[in-house]
């Protein structure tokens, strides 16, 4: 569970650089959360053709980050904020980072 | 020119999500300041091919940061470091960034 939350937060980041066909699924998967026959019948594909498609998202995804590693800097600048006094500039950096 | 300087700063943060011959042909033309024929030459390749490849990965790279906006955020969040009196938080955001 753990590694969805986290899987979620970098389709947050990465969701423009997929496919409009991948985002579809892949938010009917995670945040709809339907079954993998579920997303599959309206569409007509076969329930191994969704999963592959969650599959490969999520190793997009993963092979994103491990790249461009914006979580991973947005999770650093925000505990270097917390620890701020000033509250302004404090905000700033929270807003850069959109948290 | 100070169009250029972006370009490679972009292509500094999202080279990895290029191909390897983008990457290549890309370099080549940036960094090692070589011509188009220069760079298509050696690989037998056209001159005019390898100037749609660098306009493609132009493209490419400007429309990559439309979307993540890594660089935008970088150049604000070093405005804002550059505004923290503590040494320590400021150097830490800093290489956080890689800046």
């Amino acid at each position: 569970m753990e590694k969805d939350l986290q899987i979620i937060e970098l389709f947050e980041i990465y969701k423009s650089l997929l496919t409009e066909k991948q985002r579809d699924i892949f938010s009917s998967y995670y945040y709809l959360d339907l079954s993998l026959a579920e997303i599959a019948e309206p569409e007509g594909n076969t329930r191994q053709s969704v999963y592959e498609t969650v599959k490969k998202v999520k190793a997009k995804l993963i092979g994103f980050e491990k790249e461009l590693k914006v979580l991973e800097k947005e999770q650093k600048l925000l505990s270097v904020a917390n620890r701020i006094e000033d509250k302004g500039l404090k905000q700033e950096i929270k807003e850069i980072i959109g948290r």
